[in-house]
């Protein structure tokens, strides 16, 4: 997942470091090209079932019959069993938003947002702190190369499955395809919690949405749009969650907060 | 450009913390709806004139005739002298790309990028640090609510022009429209570099050398496909530009090193 190239430092020495890797892949859905996504391409059918979820081009796993990746030509072929209907209609429209990666999204950004209710759910301040914890031990490619974002998906503080990307937004579609390809019973979103490196924008907080997933944590910030979207749905943000800090934006409701874990104020705000 | 939401900390307390504003800005060129992106909102004529730049679907600034945004309908209407021809064709193929904000570029991405011959240029040890330095003290948005993106223009350590983004391709494109709108002999690219927060993908590589600036700096990482655009355009990258620390990864032949400004090897390593 990493190149080794030779890199010149200040001091005028040259060193071998570590890049992350980047591939394009083109994804065609029944022979028809869609987009090209550029990826680290370790997870890359589930990246493209994910794809296809978030974008509602399809409506669950059971609409795909295969997806078959070739990195001989960089491409990704898509057999749905019935078709996608007007597909042409629904790519068409195009927002370029904020996130890094995936930065597009076909069709209305906020389209069916207002359909969406969000199971109940809560996130005690321990669990969070076991979660900023399990990702600080986790992240192996950001370790030796840096420049890809990692998205993590937990039940309570129990990290279920973790994938980098050089765009996040790749990230966040490959864990939507792994939920899709697990047992649908246990991968409901209803006591999930979504970790993302990145902010908390829009795109990211409708995703988790779509997903089910009602609690989302991040080590960065919120976005506007990405305040007012989960404000709407009451959608439990946490933002600038490192060690034992964190900002919680909106849904407080589901978050038991625990400031006696916190530290002392004084520590904890130098 | 920020707004002021409340916010609970760790410890239960509400506070009012400060977030980047974010607005969609429809863009229509001759009436026909082109793209939405999502700004911060500072400067969105000069954003929109360098994103169609950028895109290539115009040549020049000649080309365009008006550019008249209005927030009350987030809309921004591009009149061109002449239209831009097949429009159609040229905005249909879809890359989306590891960049943050803009992450979807019209066309090939690597169209055109071997016919791009970049002016002689060079930076020295010296001018690199004038730069890091420059940027430490410019961040306003940053310091005050984060999770924005930041680029700028320089001619030697000379700061020209900063931009401040939710999207770091909007950052770039409003600096390619600022560009354009100088006087056009001062303003090539061939003693300018160029600086961006966010991470060297190959779309920022390439709408550097698009732009005519043969150096660029970031204080993040380089992708692969970065650094093997970077390398074949003989572009000079270079990243993790903090304090006295820096790598150059390509074009090294427009760098003047002088070790002697690092400082102490021990100090600068640990």
């Amino acid at each position: 997942m990493t190149r080794e190239v030779s890199a010149i430092n200040e001091f005028g020495q040259t060193d071998a470091i570590s890049i992350p890797a980047e591939r394009a892949l083109t994804v065609y859905v029944d022979k028809r090209e869609l987009v090209t996504l550029m990826t680290l391409g370790a997870q890359p059918e589930l990246l493209v079932l994910g794809f296809l979820r978030n974008q509602r081009l399809v409506q669950s796993v059971q609409e795909v019959d295969s997806i078959t990746v070739d990195w001989e030509v960089g491409a990704a072929a898509v057999k749905t069993r019935a078709g996608i209907s007007d597909i042409e209609a629904r790519t068409s429209k195009r927002v370029v938003t904020t996130g890094c990666g995936q930065g597009s999204v076909f069709g209305d950004l906020m389209a069916d947002v207002d359909k969406l209710v969000l199971p109940q759910a809560s996130l005690t301040q321990s669990q969070l702190y076991g979660i900023v914890n399990a990702i600080r031990l986790k992240e192996s490619t950001y370790k030796s190369a840096g420049s890809v974002h990692g998205c993590a998906l937990f039940r309570g503080e129990e990290l279920l499955v973790f994938v980098e990307d050089v765009g996040r937004h790749n990230a966040i579609d490959t864990i939507a395809g792994w939920m899709w390809m697990q047992d649908a019973h246990t991968m409901s979103g209803e006591d999930k919690v979504f970790y993302t490196t990145g902010r908390l924008t829009s795109e990211m907080v409708i995703k988790s949405a779509q997903m089910g997933v009602p609690i989302v944590v991040s080590r960065s910030g919120i976005t506007q749009m990405g305040h007012e979207v989960a404000q709407r749905l009451g959608l439990c943000t946490i933002g600038r969650a490192t060690n034992k800090r964190f900002l919680c934006y909106s849904g407080a409701h589901r978050f038991c907060f625990q400031p006696e874990l916190a530290g002392e104020r004084l520590h904890a705000t130098t």
